[in-house]
């Protein structure tokens, strides 16, 4: 995901880059090494920022759940390393990927220890009760990743899975995790359980905003934003949410196109052309980012009961207004 | 690993078979298809049965541990799925790897899904600071394992890296998981800290002979024992133990002959064969062997303070006397 962050969180960024940095090492294994690449220079850490945030919301100390958030960082930038691998994704974050830069066989391992390191930080400190809580919501969205990112294999090529189908993988892919971010730092806080369900939703919805508005992001901003490159979707013939709103949208003769672009023996800058015409033809730009519009609004309106709701309605607002990415503004 | 396990133990394997079924599902998503047909028809499920034992040994009981012993069974199998990928093995226990039959990319992200559920299952159940506890030990355990496998892959055709770097790779990638297991069992059960670092200790040093054994296979039994074609260490130009410790009692023309076998132009049946000449011409065979009876004095040995101990020597036991595995005996 490639949509950018602002707004007040930045102070957190260099605590919870030192507690990555104290979890994976700063020798010179090769275990290290992979794993601090594909860590460094961080992305924006929108997973552990919203589990602290999530904690303060309700009153809770940022030091208290630091290592857990950097625990669910470690199992993101584990699950990005692998889904390099089954993309085969040469740039992430404008760099190489791990697999390109130190084989496919070293990335996945580095990614499997990266991703203990993670399970390792979430376990590490805190009350019994409330981490084993928390640990297990973090392991439930991991596994809802894992089935959403297998599904989207299946539907590879596939332009009549239905929008439900592309959502529901949103769901899984990007949205479950960090609903349990903020679900496992409301509650590592103490929050009531009510308060924790909340945040989970409000996470969510801010999940589904996010990935839909970087699925957009081949169609709507430059290489360097996305620091992948645009092609990479369609190269990989994702279905995304944008690709079926358009096939939904258009005429015999457009799907007739977006099939054919589909094909495997299309290259994957033609098919890209071909893509961009026929969903900014449909509207499907617009449809989509109306979508990421309600899902934040419905994001926002879930923090109601929560009693120190500002830095999380300001990091859902800064996504909004973010011009570049959304086409609606 | 391949060395068969027998004794007492097999009245445990449908419990815990059950409970995988109960955390990997049943239905027919991929997910669910490729994690059921890596863990079905199951192994010698050595890692889940220690655990139990080692509850047991202290007095505890087999339901408290039961789903807490079969998350790491599946955190075990996972990290098959990824070695047999790594290794670009077709074969696992006798069938066609995940790899082979699914796909690379399906076996990576089932192989990930399948280590979270094992985590799931882990977290699922007991006193939230034993299991706790236990959690970590487990996920040490599989950190090492991971740093262990990647190393692997740097000594690969590296005759030269030494017998002390071989049995650091064992005990990363076999031992520590094993000792985990057992540990783990333990502590779930309340064993005193005592009692679970001997039964840590016996864990330990059982799972360095266990691998040291699996690591003879190829050059001791028929491919049919290993479950595996005898060739894929050579094949993947694995310096093993035997390997190494023939390359170190080898005279200049030996080594020579060792070095060639390792060459990647040399097709894998030639260099097997180079390599069971010198192996068994040097006496490695047999030196490696002791060695693994060694490990399995000392693993019984630890648990002389150990309350009901009878299980887990008869397990050891069973590994010393099972002839065809075993070129000593």
């Amino acid at each position: 995901m490639s949509v950018a962050v602002s707004g007040p969180h930045n102070v957190l960024v260099p605590r919870i880059e030192a507690e990555l940095l104290r979890w994976i090492g700063t020798g010179e294994t090769l275990m290290e090494l992979v794993c601090r690449d594909a860590l460094f220079p961080s992305g924006k850490l929108l997973r552990p920022i919203l589990c602290v945030e999530s904690a303060r919301a309700v009153g809770g100390d940022t030091d208290a759940v630091l290592s857990f958030a950097a625990g669910i960082e470690c199992l993101h930038v584990a699950s990005l390393i692998h889904d390099d691998i089954v993309d085969q994704d040469p740039i992430r974050r404008g760099r190489a990927s791990s697999a390109e830069n130190y084989g496919i066989s070293e990335a996945l391992l580095a990614g499997d220890g990266l991703s203990m390191a993670g399970h390792a930080a979430m376990l590490s400190a805190g009350t019994a009760d409330r981490v084993l809580d928390a640990a297990r919501l973090v392991v439930d969205g991991m596994r809802h990743m894992c089935r959403a990112m297998l599904r989207e294999t299946e539907i590879r090529e596939d332009l009549t899975c239905g929008v439900p189908t592309a959502l529901e993988v949103i769901r899984g892919k990007t949205a479950a995790l960090i609903s349990a971010a903020c679900q496992a730092g409301a509650l590592l806080a103490g929050a009531t359980p009510q308060q924790a369900a909340s945040l989970g939703r409000y996470g969510e919805l801010l999940g589904m905003a996010f990935q839909i508005r970087d699925d957009l992001l081949p169609y709507t901003a430059q290489e360097q934003q996305t620091g992948k490159p645009a092609l990479s979707d369609v190269a990989n013939r994702h279905p995304t949410l944008p690709v079926l709103l358009a096939y939904e949208a258009a005429d015999e003769a457009g799907r007739h196109r977006l099939t054919g672009a589909f094909r495997d023996d299309v290259d994957p800058a033609t098919a890209h052309r071909e893509v961009l015409d026929i969903i900014t033809r449909t509207g499907a730009v617009v449809l989509a980012a109306q979508r990421a519009h309600e899902y934040l609004d419905t994001a926002r309106a879930a923090l109601t009961a929560i009693p120190h709701p500002g830095r999380l309605a300001e990091l859902a607002a800064s996504v909004t207004h973010q011009g570049a990415a959304c086409p609606c503004t």
